[in-house]
């Protein structure tokens, strides 16, 4: 029905990351497919406490992320992450041993404007860090650096989160991932 | 073939821990099962670096294994874990979390004496320990809990590695967890 594989979400705080991995995960649960989601929340209460925002912090958090992930997809089943993930060379190195072990790496680049989401801003985040109360606060007081050539690009500022859904679930069908 | 669940060695540092586990690793990988070991160094290198061996940092290396054997078993994995995890209370929570899972959990006693390991002491850690020049070493500075009512109780110090590895192996087959 399915192979293992890493469908790997990045963006900023907002850009629909944790909706996106949500609604997936649980139409393949629907669909009896064997999934875990490691949403960035989760993964930091059982995997990374005690740890910070710095570079290395995050690099720490996001690479046990891609450990975990690549522990599952080699056993079949699929791995949904959902961290922001800002840096690029720390993805990409997920990506190479992901490809060493054999897995399939899908990085979906959930792209969203500062602008859009400082519009929506469900959480005031996005004011506060704008005001300079947060300090490494992606995307404003700390980088985002966007994936160069992600598999899967979805514009969540301008599009319907079905949209988004349908367009990833087209990439892994015609790759031959799900079926 | 076999049901996903949690296969937990505890026990002393140079109790056999480790070449329990590989000789089950490999005896289950070349049947075709779907089988990985989390072992204590391998996983202190991917989910715990920073972490020492206070009572606080062990209980939470040893409950980031828990949280990945788990991950692992409930999708049908066999989940092979190596680490001391010395107390007794810490071993259990992760017990209960897999049972709220539906998991199985294979509590495996390595019993050897520190008097014994200290005769045989590849590592000469035992003698440094029992000088008082090792601070936190298990056994000897540092308590070690023995499980109360282990599924599995071997006792490395008395036995071959052959004879514990048919033990465990029964015990699974018994209570068909594996075919």
């Amino acid at each position: 029905m399915h192979k293992g594989f890493i469908l790997w979400f990045t963006g900023l705080s907002g850009a629909g990351k944790s909706t996106l991995s949500a609604h997936i995960e649980k139409l393949f649960r629907d669909r009896g497919f064997r999934v875990e989601l490691l949403d960035g929340d989760e993964v930091r209460t059982h995997l990374s406490k005690g740890l910070g925002f710095s570079k290395e912090d995050r690099d720490t958090n996001v690479l046990r992320i891609g450990y975990v992930a690549r522990l599952l997809a080699r056993n079949g089943v699929i791995a949904i992450t959902a961290a922001i993930s800002p840096y690029r060379e720390t993805r990409d190195a997920i990506r190479d041993e992901a490809r060493r072990d054999g897995i399939p790496f899908i990085e979906v680049y959930a792209n969203a404007t500062v602008d859009a989401l400082s519009k929506r801003d469900v959480k005031g985040l996005y004011k506060r860090a704008l005001a300079g109360e947060i300090a490494h606060f992606t995307g404003v007081s700390d980088p985002y650096e966007p994936p160069l050539n992600p598999e899967v690009e979805v514009h969540t500022d301008q599009e319907a989160v079905e949209e988004s859904v349908v367009r990833i679930v087209k990439f892994l069908t015609d790759h031959q991932l799900i079926q």
